[in-house]
């Protein structure tokens, strides 16, 4: 049986008072750098991080009470592992979540602070979901799929229902795929209750394989490429979300590891909203041009998850600044005599760009004699600034390199 | 006339609609660590990123016709700066805003970006006020007080309104104090709206004016300390908002540097929330234990605002995922050899700890001849992992020390 809109409806019903209704936010600066009316569905303010609490929840509320009682196994190395963990919290089962070995610490964590049974085990992904279903056989658990499941699809779907009721307006959708849970589930959702509303699908583009398995008509495995947005770095999705996708979504686009790195960047600094990767796939297709927009278009922009480490969000942050010439690299040669160092950075002083890290150092590339090379990082106010300093340094008869990391 | 609770009620009539109706959100982690139930009123993501569009919207309509003609004038290095923006574009009036020179380049922007003057004079902050006054008094423009002004106090009010419509068992609220506009305002609707409930203002300690201000009865001027939390380093507070304050917060507390540090990591990193300094020191002060609360308590701490600069967003995770042994500096000394660098890494890899930064440099510590100091910084999962690796190193018969900054 497919998912149906009554199923969504149904799913709504139970979640209602359990899980958070998210708010939809207004973007005032991706309306104007999209030049539309750009919203987003902050589900990063879910409860365990992301949206798969709804589909977990909505899974499980449906077992018998037997099954209910022997309780619920899955494999999952990211949000699906809370999200499956939360939701047999909240119903008081037993969850057996199977992680991979090379899972990050935190997420173990925050699994087994959930109450549930976290096993180790499997070198891939896929090792860990083939012992995970011969555990679940043996002890008669049952697998609760990340998305290859009608009832999870449906949970999933409630998204579509509260975008629709804060935004009746709304003619364009962005939701990220990984293996193509949640954008089947608001897919059906939207159409259903958006008249004319366009569905668009995201991945990034070092793990796409929904495109190329609709082109073939069939689940196709891609290779696996690392990406930031770990949460939709599925290899081969389902023909049960491939089959609602063919059907309910107009376009997938992808994005590329920049895109949605500056994504993360502007969600952080002017949403003021902490997105993962997988999360922030949606608004980088909007906000790199990748989905054509008309003035009047009402965009939403779903944001499926905010579980980012703070070093990686840390880092990309660093790297976007670095890109949008807020911080500039600087390798300069000084003279190779005292106060010189002092003599450069006091140029640096009266530009008012602040000083982050100066390396001082010889074989900085293999400074001539009678010269030492400075590598410095610089604070600057925006890129024209930072050129300002460049060419002051130059004009001072220093030979200043502006280093741009373009490998 | 002092605030009254109709006048509250009066602005939030004026703002609906027009304003961000901004979540009322559980925060799970942050009951967890204070063993009650803990929610946060998410302001930071407010129109303008702060609260202030609120009280800057609510003054401007109660302007003649003949005052809107003529315009509003105000000075701010901050986020009243950009409220005040967005509250005369909305309304269609022009807005003139000094700012102190010294005032960020992003603030600047962010307020133009809203259509406001922006006027740049002096050397602080108390300089552009002065300057501003008579500006406005020259221009025939009217002066928005940030807090010293009643249709200010009571449109930031309203955010205590929506507090208790969210949650009407709410017993104790948390608000930051700067001038205390928004501190008096949440506090007046709160004791009409929810009976019983206590009310907590946080001041960072570094500008913590009030506290003094009321046991000396009279508004006194503290020295201006940097902090973080800037945009509550008021030095010195309105005898309006402190007669409010007296009257209806039960108690202040301050906070510090790094208890606010961690309450920004906390809301990024568990709540998927970007807050600003000032805006967090409310969290920081229940995260750190400064205020007492019940198990039973349900406690709602104000999230004022998110205008953080993305270095600092990034140096402020970083450095309190040090601080909690996340990322760990160790200082080794290996022989001076070819292949020592390679073979103390090598059980840094063994322990799976990530490499982030080496310095090889003989001159790290005037090294033993025969030794060269090196300095890592490594990222661990934990303390204790941390930990481990160090033993690891000293078992392996290397000199090293874990680098722990306490200065």
């Amino acid at each position: 049986m497919p998912v149906e809109i009554k199923d969504i409806e149904a799913a709504r019903e139970l979640l209602a008072g359990v899980i958070t209704r998210t708010p939809t936010l207004h973007d005032g600066r991706m309306s104007e750098t999209i030049h539309a009316n750009a919203w987003v569905k902050a589900e990063c303010l879910q409860k365990s991080g992301s949206f798969k609490i709804r589909g977990a929840y909505n899974k499980i509320s449906r077992l018998s009470d037997e099954e209910k009682q022997r309780g619920v196994i899955t494999a999952s190395a990211g949000n699906h592992a809370q999200g499956v963990g939360l939701a047999a919290k909240l119903h008081g089962i037993r969850a057996t979540i199977v992680l991979p070995e090379f899972a990050p610490l935190t997420k173990i964590m925050a699994t087994r602070a959930l109450g549930a049974e976290v096993i180790m085990h499997g070198q891939s992904f896929d090792e860990a979901v083939a012992y995970s279903r011969g555990l679940g056989e043996e002890r008669g658990l049952t697998y609760v799929h990340a998305f290859d499941d009608d009832h999870v699809i449906a949970g999933q779907g409630t998204i579509g229902f509260e975008i629709a009721e804060d935004l009746p307006n709304a003619n364009v959708i962005v939701v990220p795929i990984g293996g193509g849970g949640v954008c089947s589930g608001v897919a059906i959702a939207a159409k259903h209750l958006l008249p004319g509303v366009k569905v668009y699908g995201v991945q990034a583009k070092n793990v796409a394989s929904m495109r190329v398995s609709i082109e073939a008509g069939e689940p196709i495995e891609v290779p696996h490429q690392s990406t930031i947005a770990d949460g939709i770095a599925i290899k081969r999705p389902a023909e049960r979300t491939l089959n609602i996708i063919r059907e309910y979504v107009d376009e997938i686009v992808e994005v590329t590891e920049e895109e949605i790195a500056a994504a993360i960047y502007h969600l952080a600094q002017n949403t003021r909203l902490v997105v993962e990767g997988a999360g922030a796939a949606g608004a980088a297709a909007l906000l790199a041009g990748r989905i054509k927009v008309a003035s009047d278009d009402t965009v939403c922009s779903v944001l499926c998850g905010g579980n980012i480490d703070g070093n990686l969000l840390a880092r990309v942050i660093e790297q976007v600044l670095v890109r949008n010439g807020r911080y500039i690299i600087l390798r300069i040669l000084v003279p190779d005599r005292p106060g010189s160092l002092a003599g450069m950075l006091k140029i640096v002083a009266e530009e008012h760009a602040n000083v982050i890290e100066v390396y001082h150092q010889r074989a900085i590339w293999l400074a001539p004699l009678g010269s030492v090379g400075i590598e410095v990082i610089l604070e600057v106010r925006d890129a024209e600034h930072g050129e300002q300093v460049h060419q002051r340094l130059t004009d001072a008869g220093y030979y200043a390199e502006h280093v741009k990391g373009d490998w």
